[in-house]
């Protein structure tokens, strides 16, 4: 049985919110909706620009937790693989056939350091972060216990304040460690400052990016003093992708929210002063939601709170109405604004979330969208990988 | 092969973040953990309490999402049954054996009512709330088209500003339209005040219930004139039980998060001004987390963040150490301050959710753990059942 054969026995409501020809309006709600011109649309333009401007582009895929969506941004978009957070996303996506996979973190449990020493025998090339010198000991005998080989980024902290080595000579010191240890490989630089992602101003970011490539300039020429040389500078996200771009030290992309935006990373302007979402990128994630009860004249309430997004960088919006707001999240509800109530019980709204990546990660399914029918289904495959 | 045979065959780490038989400490983190000897004090004192006061308990099972710890509940708390508030967590607790099952909330959806209507087939005794005269037709239609009886319970709204009717005159104007509706009983009244339960003071807690129970109180007289009696007056939680115990109009409880407990709830104050966490509840849910990292001398990196807990209601709080605390969240770390440095690369932590009905709604399982290791393994089973 193929997998698509597998979805269409799938009981709709119980199982899953819809199935691949229905209409629109028939999809059982709340639920995460793509918009699949809008995808291909972002999943092309950043293929596009990473090849224009020569850089590998490793998507982010901690942001979908979907090997689908990550096969269409290797078939539309040139990448050459995925970045994700965790073993476990590791271990589906490489289960899943994709064959170039960096954890960008850092992995110390004595278990998940032999989980990830199988990845390789999956056929995925495993390429994994380390800033601390144990750490490299650790690595290099779980590789060692499962004969397999693993690649190695020294993790830089360019700005982030959480993992990652903070000077030159650290870097130095475990790249020489990395390459002393049985079975790994010392492949380069892991560099993401993710705090100045969502920093209104691209002045504002392009000043913090500075710093960041001057730190991975320093420590790059650094290891080359001591003979060192690095196969991979990576990093980068969709809030500064061409400041590493055009740095001239990195050589690979790490993106993610650009193909789907959300609301927060939204608001962020391009250099003309434009908001993101209104010119660089489309709207390709929505949760779809139905008013379920207006008793009140001017507030409708719809089926979409707290279990069908994360609020942590704000409410959502409602994608292509100025004439309604989402004004309220709790557990089970949003209440909308509906002044003139013109909002009718069972009418569904594009929610846009407030921020992709921890509201990917409370849906089972992703329903497909083109022309107003559902075109296809793609579970969220790492859903709820986290360990 | 029955159900523990089953766990007993997954894989840790890609399945399962542990297997019955392990010590805490070989947990694949972050997680969610359950301390049984908590979560059973709990469960059985909220049941003595209900018996003592002549409350029926109908558990709130959209907090924990769980047939396990429903039928822990029904065991132990003498629980009567579930309310839940979506029809796909209806039909999970149906179709796990619980036979009495109180969507606590609207359906309005025309797939949505058929599915609701299919639950009293499986054996369950099922009611829904209603706020709308034509919801009344839609439900009896579907109940007519499957053949089966669908109980209303008519929601007032008494405070939360949601769903809900606003009139006596509206309950009473439904209640009699349930009455002459085929396949439809009216068996009572909702009134779940759901805005006051985090007030932190005990006496503005109880002033706000006062309200929502002389509301319930007119609704209740009304229905009585027009000679039609309530079997089921039905609301509660955790911070307000003891004033719909005691209300002489309500007869039956959905307490929710008092079996687990959380950081937000753990902060109001009983009526001696001791926090609830303190005394009168004690904390059985916590989010199992790893140092990581640890590269900055006063911080450490944990596994835990956004896509291990939702943040609406706060931070976690880290249960039983005063030296350390949970400072910041991002998608998949939390930063905690470590003023003394006592923290060490895999010591592992336990984190109080701040929230705890969005926390388990992003985890696939619970780890049930007694005297330092692993007892049993429970399926989130309705997570993500948001539709």
């Amino acid at each position: 049985m193929n997998a698509q054969t597998q979805i269409a026995n799938l009981e709709v409501g119980f199982d899953v919110p819809a199935l691949p020809g229905m209409d629109e309006s028939e999809i059982q709600t709340p639920c995460l909706v793509l918009d699949l011109d809008a995808l291909e649309y972002n999943i092309k333009k950043m293929g596009d620009y990473a090849k224009a401007h020569g850089m590998r582009h490793r998507v982010h895929g901690k942001m979908h937790k979907s090997v689908d969506v990550a096969k269409l941004q290797e078939a539309l978009g040139d990448a050459v693989g995925v970045c994700c957070q965790k073993v476990s996303e590791a271990e589906v996506f490489a289960r899943g056939g994709i064959k170039d996979v960096l954890v960008s973190n850092q992995v110390r449990d004595p278990r998940k350091l032999d989980r990830l020493a199988r990845l390789p025998k999956l056929g995925a090339r495993t390429i994994v972060c380390v800033d601390d010198l144990d750490n490299v000991a650790e690595l290099s005998a779980a590789a060692q216990r499962q004969g397999t080989q693993l690649e190695c980024l020294i993790e830089i902290d360019c700005g982030a304040g959480r993992c990652g080595v903070n000077s030159a000579q650290d870097v130095v010191e475990i790249a020489m460690a990395i390459q002393a240890a049985e079975n790994l490989t010392f492949t380069g630089i892991q560099a993401y400052q993710g705090a100045m992602q969502h920093m209104d101003s691209y002045q504002d970011r392009k000043a913090k990016l500075e710093i960041a490539i001057a730190q991975v300039k320093e420590a790059v020429e650094a290891l080359k003093v001591a003979g060192i040389s690095c196969e991979l500078v990576s990093g980068g996200g969709t809030g500064s992708y061409y400041f590493e771009s055009t740095s001239g030290v990195y050589n690979e992309l790490q993106c993610g929210s650009y193909a789907f935006m959300d609301a927060d990373y939204g608001r962020i302007l391009d250099e003309n002063g434009t908001r993101i979402d209104q010119g660089e990128w489309k709207n390709a994630l929505f949760i779809l939601t139905s008013v379920m009860s207006h008793t009140k004249v001017d507030k409708a309430i719809v089926d979409a709170g707290l279990k069908a997004q994360s609020v942590d960088s704000g409410l959502p919006t409602i994608f292509g109405r100025d004439d309604v707001s989402y004004l309220k999240c709790s557990d089970e509800h949003g209440v909308v604004g509906d002044p003139d109530g013109v909002l009718k019980i069972n009418d569904k709204l594009r929610l846009v979330p407030g921020h992709c990546d921890p509201t990917c990660n409370v849906h089972d399914w992703y329903v497909g969208v083109r022309n107003g029918k559902v075109e296809t289904l793609w579970p969220v495959s790492a859903r709820g990988k986290a360990y």
